[in-house]
């Protein structure tokens, strides 16, 4: 495996379309803060299997045109030749193309859309970059939430974009179950690896376990936190009392999953604190899902991973000093 | 009364107990930015009887929960010592104990609830600590005002939490008066002192009272600013014609009175310049606070303190020279 | 030309009122970042001959106020005497002035509203020049913004002050066009010159007209990326489908003006590369002035020029060098 690895590499020096290719397949990576293009292409696997079993191919195919239109944008602006080869000016385009390509009809219209909206994103993340520098926090993915929300939102004035898929209008009304709900071990089992497919934006466990595997061949304990994020996220939707169908479709666990990624390894020393700690950012990450899905409703738009951001944000904004150190006096 | 004080610091000293009592009294004291325990003592005083006498004693509990919960966190975390011991850890927790045991429904829920949302204000607070720091801002009550927010629109969407007073939902529409209101001295004043103890969402005239003296214990200008403030939003409200039940239940004015004290004791020297200045801040808070009433309708939330935080960052962020300075060229 | 401006000059150096004017026509001049009187001079004819036109000429006494009561502000609070004498404490004030005045009913609480505004506009320019200058970004417009929407938003809960014009409050919906648009050349100047009056909420084309040659004396390039800035936007909502009317007023394209001087001449270099990516920050400029036309429904606000605010900030944030360079490795 290690020598493939180098083969690749060597062949990716040699030839700008590979490196191209290579630089593509981190941006998926990069959605789950993975420099591994190994990994990227499981996580387009996944992508490709649940855009397919859902009768949506194209929304793989926006997928992909999302990570070509951010990451030739990266190169016009002459953007961080480091980053850029990380695949961290991909993902966000990727998470464009396959939020549009899922809440937009299909036509001509969400092709162009794709491709600026990809765009956009690359400026959007430089721009963001830039700007949380001092306060050493990550530009995460709001750049895609930012770029995709004007643009879900513009769709309700522009009569060549319609939505497909976009969440109804309505006031803000307490929820009212219909019964007293209890999960058995399957539906939870069901909600806690589809929490993990709808990073993407898919609900299929097949695609779930394709995630799994490529966040494990880049880094074990990244697939263990995703893993015990969606399991925590899950059961405390339970315990409040959320929505069933919300919870077993995955719809309130797939932010909390990113936050204890972020949290838990990608962002902080892994230690017994951090992991409490990024446990208190995943139960919380809960809350502010259910919050953003109420807050959004008069915009009829999704939440997407606005959660995560704003969580993960809240919790990296400390500063490390002041959560993994055990300094005496 | 000094020496008192110091034998009271002495004994703090020695028991580990006591100074965490005593720094959870700061946390009561800090609210309105006052880094003293007795003022904590008279504030929590005023709780006590603004909650007993509304028939809802389990809001003080709640609020005495939320510093406890906000300062062991703190001290988890590794906070600023400093910082620790003036309260600065609390009163986020206070308050938004104070404010979720207020707007909904007892229960075991409620208690997990408060417990989780005045730890996550500690993490607020050192993130939104360290994100101003280069600015020359400090965090106010953003840390309670943003948890409180997610954490009452959330129970919209969580059948294990429900709203017990959240205001209802609705669109925007034109204020239309009943009748022309004539306010007479009676109103007048009771708006006034009201709008002092709804910094602790209490309608009481002895709790208004109460926290006057706990402030002017502690600084007899901010005592002067908090009535002032009150005395002039009040009126301000009266002359834009705002809903006479508003402006009588203190409404209107609680963010003002804050306002006052941040902009004419706490941030700035005292000068006349720096009054006039405050006096434009709190006229503008009482706008803000109009505003964020409509504009937080479709999604049922209250406004909080946040008319507060943001005129008193608005008019904070030009830094100290612009404003209380008189150089000559 | 040269020597009547010198001879202003030195008229504006030997009296103080006639450097308070010249201040003010600065102020005007920079709503479109012009630091010239003569164009303030212009813009203030345009605005004239746009409120006699329309039956409110109170509007362009509006815009009188603010700028004057905004400056003074700027004077009592020892701003930065180049900025002020460059008109940067006035365009927000103008602003303010013109916008509550359009949207409000006349009566002598609007003139109060319109100073009190004025002056507040200063204190957020203040705040938010300083608050952005680590990041190299500048103030632009939103503290006109921030400001007008706070205060327009306070009056559906006052009754001394009711909106005159301002949008009804509703629930978020597609937009479907009662019929396929077609629009003739005659359409397109007219949507493409009122984009530019819009700037100072006017649809006149006279107005249109010194307002570019208000620019041209100031800055040919600027005249230029202000029509072609106009010209791209009103093509772009028609290719999108945009609301017919929307287009033809000029209700989508002042935005997208204010975007296309700011990216392509006044905060970075002029170039080709610039002015492509001027071009992309134009054309996003019009998705989210559709998309803010729909987020502000429910609160029956106009979007203002937030659009451009929000573009603008997201395309100069990356900062220069990712941009117009184009060294080599």
């Amino acid at each position: 495996m290690e020598s493939l690895r180098t083969q690749w590499e060597a062949a990716c020096s040699r030839s700008p379309a590979l490196r191209f290719v290579d630089i593509g397949l981190r941006g998926f990576g990069q959605v789950m803060f993975q420099d591994n293009s190994l990994t990227g292409l499981l996580f387009l696997a996944a992508i490709a299997w649940g855009s397919i079993v859902a009768g949506v191919p194209h929304v793989l195919l926006a997928g992909v045109l999302g990570a070509v239109a951010s990451t030739l944008t990266a190169v016009w602006l002459n953007a961080d030749k480091t980053a850029l080869m990380a695949g961290l000016y991909g993902y966000n385009g990727v998470l464009v193309g396959l939020a549009l390509a899922t809440f937009l009809a299909q036509g001509v219209a969400l092709w162009i859309y794709v491709a600026l909206g990809a765009a956009v994103s690359t400026v959007a993340t430089l721009g963001t970059t830039n700007a949380l520098k001092p306060f050493g926090a990550p530009a995460l993915t709001a750049p895609f939430v930012g770029v995709t929300w004007i643009m879900l939102l513009a769709t309700y004035g522009f009569a060549g974009l319609s939505g497909a898929a976009l969440p109804a209008a309505g006031v803000v009304a307490p929820f009212e179950p219909a019964a007293p709900v209890s999960v058995g071990l399957g539906a939870y089992l069901a909600g806690t690896l589809l929490s993990i497919s709808q990073v993407f934006l898919k609900a299929s466990v097949i695609s779930a376990l394709l995630l799994l595997v490529g966040l494990a061949v880049s880094s074990v304990p990244a697939a263990l936190f995703a893993l015990g994020g969606a399991m925590l996220a899950v059961a405390v939707a339970h315990v409040f009392g959320a929505e069933s169908d919300l919870v077993t479709q995955g719809l309130l666990g797939f932010s909390p999953v990113l936050t204890a990624i972020a949290l838990g390894v990608t962002f902080r020393r892994p230690s017994l604190k951090t992991t409490l700690y990024a446990a208190l950012g995943v139960i919380f990450t809960v809350v502010a899902q259910a919050a953003l899905n109420v807050a959004l409703r008069p915009f009829a738009l999704p939440a997407l991973t606005a959660p995560f951001v704003l969580v993960s944000w809240m919790f990296l904004l400390p500063g490390e000093e002041s959560k993994t150190s055990s300094k005496p006096e």
